[in-house]
């Protein structure tokens, strides 16, 4: 069988699988799984069929309590449904769940997995979600990286339908369903082999059917409610063994080979980690990297979480192994453990193991390799239950200690970085990008794209990397071969060049002429690109944009830059390929629109110019001081760090207990983010008062004044 | 200080406390915890003040998703506030106590545990609603009793305020929430003297206050949140402490002393039972039966579940202890263990302690010392984990032997059954009747009372207690002194004199003449009191009711025959107290109503006749046959059963998987419960057809038919 790679983000995996078994979906969008429900909804409006041959049939309710309300209906009446969400979503889908599960109904609910709205509301992913769905009765998978969403998803769907289980599939929010990379995309024809069909005509034939009438949902009383709950035993016991038997036939078929739970690393490791979702992709890269640095360390992932097989846990880890540390990326206050800590630790009670638990990657959460070390380092010394990776815990001190920073990313992967600005069309073309190398060469390409809630108008950094390898690194580049600069203002105020390797590339957008560049970045980047030996690029992409009709717009300008620096695909292909794309997604609009685009490609090519580097330092941009001396605490303990994205340095001690912070912080914030500066002019001006509604930081404010009030008033025409 | 004893209920004893430490309660009733809700509003309308001599302020929001928002926002504002709830109420709850618990809000939920809808819904109780809640951050604390109820819920109130975490206080729907128990009702001037003010405004300085802006419920990024849900550990450590300390506060101050985790038994036992709940008083019950017989064996209760003290839990346990099981009163498919297990679990895992997990009591199935018993027996024999004990699991097979029936109640008890029908006033006059004796008597009273979710016109089944000290028996009568059955047409039907003692008292209300009474009861009935020397009485309640004017209300007349024959109380005493509750009860509706009641009472203290008891029977009752024989199975096999009321033998193999269950079984159920027929009088029908609506049963439809067509028609006139 021809292998089918594309280069897509997990959302599109999760759809992909869900559209081709079901007949139904049911849907309230919510971030970050909001793109499953909309995709799903774009491709049934477009004829999709499934792989019975059906257009799905999509249905928007009011809420994920009538959405999952429907999906209990549907699944009644016999269809196979689904649905897609996530976080808050989540919790009110339960006591839906709950019946699903309590029927015995198959389904898969598609959850890109978010963190619960607690001290504050994140959009951001961990498993706070999916761990308050684990007493519901459903089956819950867990995927660690895009390829699995979907192979995962296959095994899901097929298992559910023989068991009578529902399944909740579940991956990483933002890290997984946002995350671009280069998978296997499994074909319809495929999957349709893969199902047997008498166990949807068992769920048919169980279905509501006046010619058959019975009664459901109705109520128990003591006599007999404890034993309708144990009648259901029988198909949890065996679920786990239809999972790996679907596991199985998957492999047999498509060539990945999935368990229960995977081990890797040394055979013979003592020291192993256990958990769930992206984290496991990071840590196997790490294990292969310690054990090859003569370290006999192992992981397991763990596949099916519910119902959980102690069996095939049992059997996953080496007889050799003597500590375990187990991560959840979830925190349940007040318990013993997160939930997966008590479950292994529980499971593995006959064994003479040292087993402890912590929480890591709560909301996104960078966990990285240097990470994964510290852990391994605190199970030889401290070990102590109850800890906590990635963060600064200065008040309980659960943290673990980094002793070493690591780089475990394997050989030939090429890294890079693009500072941007919300809305500047930088993560568009970057994705643009990441097809063009996907789709048209042998490299495996994967792009996170990191913004923060402002969304439009926010900083926006995409991360590339490109290898000849599947690409396991689940965190933000930490160190860079290019680094690129949409944003000039960023100079002093983002750590724009941390990172960045000997001999890197940095491009610069910037209207600045390229003789003047050096003097205009700040002394720490200066010193970076002398002792660093960067190659330094400029290119005035506004001035080419506004030049060739397209306004601010200045991605295709900056991404034809790339191309031509970074040497990925040879540069005429390259050029080729990104007009190829520029067509292909402009053409809707006209020639005109294509041209222009085209125009901005030749036009970069030849602009770009590279920064003469001096030997010594003579002039350097002053920082911008972003918080008077005389601000609170909280502006510069906690909102300055921000300001500089470096808030993942603030400890635990800085932050407030209980989500209260101070009002008016807003005002802090001068970005100096546009390249124009709006002017009031007076003439024109009939104090229609729009614009005090319109500033979000109330810099223009209504007063009604008496005429006479203003004679002492200071002038404020225009000079 | 004077004690002040009452008889109440649980769901009394919660809301006299949370009324008495609230500002504002935002409800949405449910069963069983309604009357929580209905009551604080009853008291908020009557102007009753709380410790701070404020009136309770009650909002009734449209859901309990609306309901625990106002407490959100309420508590935001520095109210004081309380809600009330149970099962799928609670789910809807769930997002809003994130939230609470995230911001470190101080409230106390009150909550009667039910069941949640799996297979089918119940409205009986069990902890899986509170084990939903488990993650939270909520802190969980479990009443075994009325008097724990009311007790742990001051400990609550005021834990809350000085750890700042918010409290959940549960305990068994139906089992506490409606027994009734003569309990020491704790003054408001007492506890207002327990209060720490200091905490107070600590709380109300942290509310929304617009002098102060500071902003909350907002949204944080990957940076920071993390840092800001670690914030809260230190008040999860130092939470336990404090409930300890309110504890001993609450002890020095009104005499019970509470712990963490309190053991009873052996200080030498091998082998204990950890639970939460009304189980906690039945084990203590039966530990103390079982060491009295020779056993070693203890108990933990747990009081405070979250946060959970590994610390207090080990330091509680006897270090001779070889063996636990862990009795979790809900069940989570595909899990390891419920979770109570899960925790004991872990938190013993440095002891050499085989532990082994159950189940037990699911919507308030019975929990018994004989099924006690039959634990220890597991404990020493099968010892194998996620058993479950009160069913017969013939399918997994996860039931414990029976090996022996045992009477663990303390000698002196007497204990009364009392066979009603849903709304005939039966349930009323018992609860009257334990007032009567627990507010004029030293003794001890417990009443229970039995029904089916039929309410009006099911089988009501009053269980009532006297003793001379508290009782422990949180389960339904099994060897009884006096039984009354006040509806005949129950013989045959039901086991009426199952587990009547030797020389125990039968009191029927019947029609028949009372040397009649013998012939018209079951072979079964007869052999029973022959052999265990039953005096019989009979009365016609119904002839003497309908005679003074009360139509079919026959509780006064039963309510003064039961206290002639019990001797309970001095007859004269026990008659005047009747008629003082009368005149309390009725004086309101006239005096007219009193005087008929009185006469009832004199009435029936007349009518009221013994039964010969022959040496030999001779003519019996027959039995009538509910099912026909040629039914389909699930009639036989579970409709029958349960409309003998022997539900609880129904094994597991019998009932559906998924609560699917045949239509149209109503019309087995013929039930002959009503002492009158109607007769349709077709002259002065005028065809409105709402008879064909109220039929419950359908036994009347409306066809349209053509004249001509009812030539051939059978005569239907009546004769």
């Amino acid at each position: 069988m021809k292998k089918n790679y594309k280069a897509i983000d997990g959302n599109t995996a999760a759809t992909h699988i869900a559209y081709a078994f079901s007949e139904v979906a049911a849907i309230y969008p919510i971030t970050p799984s909001s793109p499953m429900g909309e995709m799903a909804d774009a491709w049934s409006a477009q004829g999709r069929k499934n792989i019975y041959g059906q257009t799905l049939d999509v249905i928007e309710m009011q809420s994920e309590g009538g959405a999952s309300g429907s999906v209990h209906g549907c699944l009644s009446a016999g269809a196979m449904t689904t649905t897609f969400t996530a976080s808050q979503g989540l919790m009110l889908m339960l006591p839906n769940m709950h019946k699903i599960a309590g029927e015995m109904l198959p389904t898969v609910f598609h959850v890109s997995a978010r963190s619960l709205a607690c001290q504050s509301l994140s959009i951001f992913g961990d498993h706070s979600d999916v761990m308050s769905a684990r007493n519901t009765g459903f089956a819950l998978v867990a995927a660690g990286s895009i390829q699995e969403t979907m192979d995962l998803a296959v095994i899901s769907h097929l298992a559910t339908l023989k068991s009578q289980v529902p399944f909740l599939n579940f991956f990483d929010g933002f890290r997984t369903s946002h995350e671009i990379q280069k998978v296997e995309l499994l074909p319809y024809e495929v999957l349709a082999e893969l199902v047997e069909m008498k166990f949807v005509r068992q769920f048919r034939k169980r279905a509501m059917n006046p010619e058959i009438p019975m009664m459901k949902v109705g109520a128990q009383n003591p006599d007999v409610y404890f034993q309708g709950r144990e009648a259901v035993n029988k198909y949890y016991i065996v679920t786990p063994e239809i999972v790996q038997e679907y596991m199985n036939k998957f492999a047999r078929k498509i060539g990945r080979h999935y368990h229960l739970f995977d081990y890797s690393g040394a055979p013979d490791a003592e020291k192993i980690l256990i958990s769930m979702g992206t984290s496991t992709e990071t840590i196997e890269e790490t294990v292969n990297y310690l054990n090859k640095k003569g370290e006999k360390v192992g992981a397991i992932k763990v596949r099916l979480y519910r119902p959980f097989s102690a069996k095939a846990l049992i059997s996953a880890i080496p007889e050799s192994v003597k500590k375990i540390a187990v991560l959840d990326r979830t925190k349940e206050p007040g318990c013993l453990g997160e939930p997966l800590f008590l479950d292994v630790s529980t499971a593995l009670t006959d064994r003479d193991i040292k087993i402890v638990g912590g929480r890591y990657g709560l909301s996104s959460k960078e966990f990285t390799p240097t990470m994964i070390k510290s852990i391994f380092d605190h199970l030889d010394e401290k070990c102590t239950h109850n800890f906590t990776v990635g963060i600064n815990d200065d008040v309980t001190n659960t943290s673990t200690e980094i002793k070493e920073e690591i780089d475990a990313e394997p050989e030939g992967v090429i890294r890079c970085k693009f500072w941007g600005y919300g809305s500047d069309g930088t993560v568009g073309a970057n994705k643009n990008s990441i097809k063009i190398i996907g789709d048209n060469t042998d490299k495996y390409v994967q792009g996170y794209f990191e913004y923060d809630s402002k969304k439009s108008g926010g900083v926006t950094i995409s991360h590339l990397r490109f290898g000849d390898n599947p690409i396991q690194s689940q965190y933000l580049l930490n160190n860079v071969d290019f680094v690129a600069l949409h944003k000039d203002s960023y100079i002093g105020r983002y750590d724009v060049l941390g990172g960045i390797r000997e001999g890197g590339t940095f491009l610069l957008n910037s209207s600045w002429k390229t003789d003047e560049v050096f003097d205009n970045l700040t002394e720490k980047m200066q010193k970076t690109i002398i002792e660093k030996k960067i190659k330094v690029y400029n290119i005035d992409a506004l001035a080419i944009a506004e030049d060739v009709g397209l306004g601010a717009r200045i991605n295709t300008v900056m991404q034809t830059a790339f191309f031509k620096i970074s040497g990925v695909l040879p540069e005429d292909k390259a050029i080729r390929l990104i007009k190829d794309a520029i067509h292909k997604t402009f053409i809707k609009r006209g020639q005109k629109i294509v041209d222009m685009n085209w125009k901005a490609v030749d036009r970069a090519s030849e602009a770009l110019e590279q920064v003469p580097i001096p030997d010594s330092i003579t002039r350097s941009a002053p920082i911008p001081k972003l918080i008077p001396d005389e601000a609170e605490d909280f502006s510069k303990n906690v909102i300055e760090p921000i300001m500089h994205l470096k808030g993942n340095d603030i400890p635990v001690s800085k932050m407030p207990f209980d989500g209260r912070i101070p009002t008016g912080t807003t005002k802090l914030e001068k970005r100096g983010v546009s390249p124009e500066v709006p002017i009031w002019l007076s003439e024109k001006c009939i104090q229609c008062n729009k614009c005090v509604m319109v500033c979000p930081h109330s810099a223009i404010r209504a007063k009604q004044i008496e005429e006479k009030e203003l004679a002492d008033a200071p002038d404020f025409s225009l000079h």
